[in-house]
């Protein structure tokens, strides 16, 4: 019995990671359409978020399958509860990547932002991408020098979404206003994955260290 | 033992309605800060953030230790589970309602929007707050007919938010960069807030039926 309930810990486990590594290649594909104006990626993008959103509320069943059957206590209960946090997270970071492929999608051929954002954007797009692949590696080793690399990551979102708003606001600015919408737009969402990263980050470092500080 | 238990329930319940309360004062302080440029009511609905992130912790605290003493099984499981994510969704609605203050704030003494954009900003914050009353009224009684008049209402705020989009997108728009940004981001956190009250509808649904539909 209790052999059967630590394998089914480790498939829970297993199966966050698989959910990182779907997101991990949609952001990187989602930033690739952005930035190079690829249409088919978007759309790929797009239609593997389905995917995404099943495997996530296959993972919360398998999850609520296991408290019922188990009736996990202490770390096993907080590993489980986690799990269910964590991907509802992932979930959001799937639902982040479309976003921006859509943002791709609807202004093809056109690229999404003018000239003088596009190595703002790329820069973020990279760190997305970066800490997406942090990510997949945090939830595979519970390694908390991980989740600390994945915040100071998020640091650099956070400086380069202000810069964007810098430059839409500054003199120099030259777009019209859908480039301005778009623009802002984009930047909350590759903003708002980096922060859903840095909240699985907390989570799996209260699991390693019993803290469970409030929300972000 | 078992009314202990059941005596935790209602708990769960009475803490999830306290705070939506919390939730339903903070959007109707936050429009009102923002369509009406009040200050100090913006600053109001920024330090009661902190004490709806506290409440939700805690309601979270006290879920996780009934799973853990408790073992529910069936219905009274998903009751907890469910508790856990729908003060997750009521933590983000708080901080939709920050983030709106946030720009009343930035903005003041000027109003966040142009004038031509007032009207429609003015019909989306009342029909949040209705939507966040409503969503007390759910969370009090679990009466389906409230979660569907609450996902009519959400539809009326995305028409209202693509509305925003098409005013400035229009040739009649005259604001500047700023009033496109500002206008951009208020219309996609007073389109989310009703996005999460969705989400909490369909959980409270899938309590009364059984039926969990996979995630928005």
């Amino acid at each position: 019995m209790r052999e059967v309930f630590q394998q089914e810990l480790r498939e829970v486990r297993e199966r966050l990671v698989e959910i990182a590594e779907l997101v991990a290649v949609s952001i990187e594909n989602a930033t690739t359409a952005f930035n190079e104006s690829n249409v088919s990626l978007a759309e790929t993008v797009i239609a593997d978020d389905t995917r995404i959103d099943v495997a996530a509320a296959e993972l919360d069943e398998l999850a609520i399958n296991i408290l019922a059957r188990q009736q996990p206590v202490a770390r096993d209960l907080r590993v489980v509860v986690s799990a269910l946090r964590i991907s509802a997270s992932l979930e959001r970071m799937g639902d982040m990547a479309e976003h921006i492929a859509q943002l791709a999608r609807y202004r093809f051929p056109d690229k999404v932002v003018p000239k003088s954002l596009r190595g703002t954007f790329k820069e973020m797009g990279a760190l997305d991408v970066e800490i997406a692949r942090k990510l997949v590696e945090l939830l595979m080793t519970e390694d908390v020098a991980i989740a600390e690399h994945i915040r100071n990551e998020d640091d650099k979102i956070d400086a380069l979404h202000l810069s964007v708003f810098d430059k839409v606001l500054g003199e120099t600015w030259k777009g019209e206003a859908i480039d301005t919408v778009d623009a802002t737009l984009a930047s909350r969402y590759h903003e708002r994955f980096a922060d859903h990263a840095v909240s699985i980050s907390k989570k799996v470092q209260y699991l390693a260290t019993g803290d469970w500080s409030p929300v972000d």
